[in-house]
Formats: C-alpha cells, sequence, structure tokens
C-alpha cells in the first residue's frame, strides 16, 4: 500500500466538531494576497529573495518591524530586533543558548502544552508556578524563587504568556505586568515572553507587553506572524537586549545558514509594505470576534453549569466544569459523539486530573460553534 | 546616523574579487521560475501552502524526493525522510537530538568552517580525522576510534563531506566509501553525511553517497537546495534510518510549530513537479564548470609553483602554496591588493598555519576569475 505524506498538520472530519487546535482558520488566510506579495517581493528584490539572508533576517521585515514596534511599543535600536521561524523555532533558540541540559526554568501553570515538550527536549527542569483569573501569580513566582534560592538554584527564565494566554485566554492584570517585571529585574531572572496573539485583541487593544514596559534586558519577548497572518509562513521575530538578541543572532546556524525562512521573510515584506497586514488582521479581528462571541453564548446557554472568563482575546476559551467532572474521561465519550477539545491535564506539567477543557473558536464560524456548544452540553449532561 | 539593514548575506565590491564566499551566483538563481512555481503552488494547494505544514514536511515535496531518490540511489520507505531547513539546520538539530554537551563528535581536517562553529555551539568536544588527497583516511578514524575506545569514549557521529568536499574538493574514494561505511557499522558508529554538492557534479555525476551504501541506521545523510537551487528558500531533506529521522520529526519545535518553513517547500515542490530542477540544475552544472576550468586553467598558468587538483565538482578549489607559505600572512596583503580568499588555517580545529587556501569558483565568469588569478600570482610573487 502506498503512504500518502499530509501536507499540513491539521486535518478535520465533516460532521465532527474538533476543538482542539490552536490553529487559524484555512478559509480566513490571504492566499491571493500572498502570491501578490511574492510578485512583488520578486520584483522589487530579485535575487536577494534567494541567497543566503543576513544573519538578523531579511533588512526590509526587519525595518518594517523596527518601525511599526518603535511607533506602538517601546523605541528599538537595530541590534535589539532579529527574525525568527516563529515562536516553537524562537524558543527553541533561546533554550539552545540561553540553557544547558539539568538547568532549571519556570512556566505557567497552566501553560502551553508543546511548548513544555520544546524545553522537555532541551533537558531542562521545568518548574510550574501557579496562576489565577489575573494570570501569573507573582507572588508565588516570589516564593519559588526564594524558595530556589535556598536551594542554590537559579532559574534560567520563565517562559510566560501574559496576554490572551493559551489554553486560559487570561490577560496578565496591569498591576501584576507591572510587578512580575520589578520582580524579574531584582532577581535577575530573564522573562521569555510569548506574544503571539497581540494583534488579536477583540473588545481592545492587546495590553502593553512585558518586553515594552521593562527595563533592557529584562524581557526577550518572541512575536510571530503564525496567528496574525498564516503559520506556514514560519516567521516570527523577538525584541530584546541587543546582548540577548545577538546571541542567536551570532551562532554557528546563522553563519552558516544565513539568516531564517529568507523567502518568506521577503514576501512578508513586501504583504506589510502594501498595508495588507493591517487589512488581514482587522478582517480577523472581526471574523474571530464573532466566533469568540458565538462560542460564549452559546456555552453560557447551553451549559449554565459551567464557568467561564469571556476571553478579550486570542484563540481559546477556558471552560471550568462543576467540581469532580474529569474532562480527560468526558474527552473520550465526546470524541465517540463527534466533538474534541482538549482536557485541562495536558497543560500541566504533572497531567493532573482537572474539571477544565479548552476549546478552540477559530475554526469553525458562529453557527457550527453554536451546534458544537449543544454538543459539549450534551455529553456533559449525558 | 540611521542603521540600515542588509538584505542578504552576501556583499561584493566592484573591482574585488571576492574568492571567499561559498555561494551560489545570485545572477544564475531562477527568480522568475521561483515566482512561476509559487503561482502554481498557490492555486494547487491554496490555503495548504499557507497553514502549519506537517510535522515531516511538506507532503508533496516529500513524494517528490522519496520517488527521485528511491530511483536514483536506494529505496526509501515513507518514514525515512524528513525536509530539513537546509544542511545547517539539519545539523543543529541532530546535534540537539544526538548530543549532549561535552560529547566527543569527529570531523575531517580540513572541515567546514561553519559546521564547527555549530557543533561548537552545541558544546561538543570535536575531534579531527586526516584526510588525503582521496579523502578522509579510514585507517586514521579507525585507530582515533580505538584510542578513544581505550579512554572510555564513545563518539556520537562523524560529520564527513565525501562528495566535492568543501574545502578540499576530494571526493571520498570508493574503496574508501565502502571502508569507512564498514567500520562505522562496526563500531556503532553514526555517520552525518553533509551531501549539498550532489548535484554539482562537472564530469560525472557524483559517486554513490554514503547513505545509498550502507546498512541502514548507519548514516544520516543531509541534501540540501541551497547550492542546486536557492539558498534563501532555506530547504533541504534528511535520508536515514526510521528511528533516526523520526526523533528530529518528532521534536516539540515540529509538534508546536508544524514542518520546517513550510511555504517554501510547497513552491519547491511545485517548482520540480513542473520539470525546472533538472533545467536549473543542467544549467548551473555548464556555468559552473566553465568556471571551474577557467580558474582551474589560470591558477595553472598565473600560479605554477602552486599544486592543485581541479576538483570534479562542488565549488572549490584547494591550493596548496610552496612550503613555508603562510596563507594567512598572504591573505592581508591579498585583501589591500582586491582580491581574497580563505587562509587554510580556517578549515582545520587548531587553526595551524597552512600553505593551503580556498578560492570559490562560483561567482565570477570565467574571464573576471583569470583576472582573478593573475592578481593573486601578483599577490604571491610580490
Amino acid at each position: 500500500m502506498t503512504h500518502t505524506f499530509p501536507t499540513v498538520q491539521l486535518a478535520l472530519k465533516p460532521g465532527f466538531y474538533d476543538l482542539t487546535w490552536g490553529q487559524p482558520d484555512p478559509k480566513l488566510m490571504p492566499v491571493a494576497d500572498i502570491q501578490r506579495a511574492t510578485e512583488i517581493a520578486m520584483k522589487k528584490y530579485g535575487a536577494d529573495s534567494l541567497g543566503y539572508g543576513a544573519d538578523a533576517g531579511a533588512g526590509p521585515l526587519l525595518q518594517w518591524l523596527l518601525e511599526r514596534i518603535s511607533e506602538r511599543e517601546r523605541p528599538l535600536e537595530h541590534d535589539q530586533i532579529a527574525i525568527t521561524g516563529g515562536n516553537s523555532d524562537a524558543l527553541d533558540q533561546i533554550a539552545m543558548h540561553f540553557t544547558e541540559p539539568g538547568d532549571t526554568v519556570l512556566v505557567e501553570a497552566p501553560t502551553y502544552h508543546l511548548a513544555v515538550k520544546i524545553l522537555r527536549d532541551h533537558q531542562l527542569d521545568i518548574i510550574p508556578i501557579p496562576t489565577d483569573e489575573e494570570g501569573l501569580r507573582v507572588n508565588a513566582l516570589q516564593e519559588t524563587l526564594t524558595e530556589l534560592k535556598h536551594a542554590g538554584k537559579h532559574p534560567k527564565f520563565l517562559y510566560t504568556i501574559p496576554t490572551f494566554h493559551n489554553p486560559t485566554g487570561a490577560n496578565l492584570s496591569e498591576a501584576r505586568r507591572r510587578g512580575l517585571v520589578k520582580v524579574a529585574a531584582a532577581e535577575h531572572l530573564l522573562i521569555v515572553e510569548d506574544d503571539v496573539y497581540r494583534e488579536l485583541g477583540y473588545d481592545a487593544p492587546a495590553p502593553p507587553s512585558l518586553w515594552s514596559i521593562a527595563p533592557d534586558g529584562v524581557v526577550l519577548r518572541m512575536g510571530s506572524f503564525a496567528k496574525s497572518l498564516a503559520p506556514g509562513l514560519r516567521l516570527g521575530w523577538i525584541t530584546g537586549k541587543a546582548e540577548h538578541v545577538q546571541r542567536i543572532v551570532n551562532s554557528g546556524l546563522r553563519d552558516s545558514g544565513g539568516g531564517v525562512n529568507h523567502l518568506a521573510a521577503v514576501v512578508i515584506a513586501a504583504f506589510c509594505q502594501e498595508g495588507m497586514f493591517e487589512t488581514q488582521t482587522q478582517m480577523l479581528r472581526a471574523k474571530y470576534k464573532e466566533r469568540r462571541d458565538a462560542l460564549s453564548d452559546a456555552l453560557a446557554l447551553e451549559l449554565p453549569q459551567a464557568s467561564f472568563a469571556k476571553p478579550g482575546g486570542g484563540f481559546f476559551i477556558w471552560v471550568n466544569l462543576p467540581d469532580g467532572t474529569d474532562t480527560q474521561v468526558l474527552r473520550a465519550r465526546a470524541q465517540e459523539q463527534g466533538i474534541d477539545f482538549l482536557h485541562g491535564g495536558r497543560f500541566f506539567l504533572d497531567g493532573r486530573t482537572t474539571n477544565s477543557l479548552r476549546v478552540a473558536f477559530t475554526l469553525y464560524p458562529p453557527e457550527e460553534l453554536q451546534k458544537a456548544a449543544k454538543r459539549l452540553a450534551q455529553v456533559v449532561n449525558s
């Protein structure tokens, strides 16, 4: 029998509501505009779009990002930014250049489960810091740091998603942002900020990034085009202290292979210069807002026993079912009945039993999400 | 003053012959064809060209590679191949998943200096194995392995460039290929084969890869489109034992971010399916053969005191000047007189003084290479 190689990760089955995927809707991807941007880039940059890219990344894209970020967030020097292959690549490279096997790093509990997989590949000792509805509990972080210090340990960094969190959707409160940055600065703790959902605020723009409010060198911020444009472009950026950014730029990997993912970078540069990024993200915010609202309203209606905070942005709703519910057990039943979600335990290092689950609202239109909520309620109530 | 971000690594100065760069000629890059391939890919794959790529890489490109490699080299199962971000990325990921800091790895002396930089980033203990005009000295490898065994050490892999070597241009002889594979199999030594110049044989096709003649699991072979198509695409592949290949595919990096460099991969798939890869490599072979011949002939004419083996393929000529010449000292004088090369010491771990130098013949047309040889001779003779 011949094996068929899949083209993409995403595989949806008709009639099955799969709310597990943290992926943008393929139907909303700017296929025609990316093709147009490619034509523009090939004309404008010619063979420079196909050569070994500059080590920090393709100049035109760096220039566009530098201007945008300097205007919106914080003035940026040219050596404080570099292109990455998206946030997974950025985190992998940061782990590579800032840690050694056996080192300690901190994450939130719950946190993005696949970031944990990347950190585990680097054989790091990963310690969870609890969160609540306002995000990371800064007091708990301080306690953990103190305990670690007594044990003679200094964590290499804290990986955190303060904005439209995955999986909870929570925004770290303004006060906690300032507190976190203050603790990190005092304790010489590097914060690795996953800022992938920044463009996707549905009620208001995203709060200021930790990077933008922290002293230089406290935060290394990872931004990405994966959610705001298209994940297959595999393009993102980091901003931080020059010495931190250049540690990654000056790697053997880039000296040998040049900047990351160069063709996609010049295509995105053309896309952005033409104003298509603003149009695209505006459209996405409108569409995903409808979907978030539809799923939130339907869950409230169909599952009155559940509690959840309607997220201000991002991709996910974190639903708490009544105490005693085991969402991993529930999930097996759900799958049989044509609906799927990720059970909360997936987002905790210890894989604990929880009454929580994560649903993504990005892949289905509002009317389908309403049906999905109804089906979920049937499973919960059966 | 405003800083300008460069777009690419390559920066040539008019009137200066820079033979240091191991890069393909931008003037020979298939800009129009890549644009055409993008149009075809966007039509054919639509939003699948922009989604998270399958973890092993974009299916259509894997399929094309599998068929081509199975036909030309060795039958290949679907789980024995994966897409990479070029050979620098492949080597970085292999070092990541097959070694820990402090582990021992082996390289050739001389070897590709930036591969060494990647291995050093992984904090590996790197041991050189001498080469001669037939390539890696297999007897010397056997001796080193025996010594290491007595010291209780087992190297995690041997990094080697058996085909159109960088920097020497040498091909590992047929007998040595068989000998190397035999020793590696007997000693449980993983060979990491850098096969980046495979398509660029100018007198005859490249000899069989080590991977194609070795028992399953002995060789992990890294192939790339960087030299045969365009480096900015940042696309390559690995072939090897399923368990070895899947160790990289199953990483947190790919689980989270999907297949490497997905957009470029579907564009190359379209490019290759349309037959443009064969046309492009045929053209490159014709052009680079002329350049290799022009530089070889001119060096023989202008520098009769030098000795070198005319390479059968690849990018480089390795020139030995008379004993006692220090090519690092020579290089400083050469730069002042408008010509540059890499001195041999760059390709040895200990940075030793050598009478050798590496010149690349890919970036200039024949008549310019003749002038470059003349200028080099002036520097040597002055």
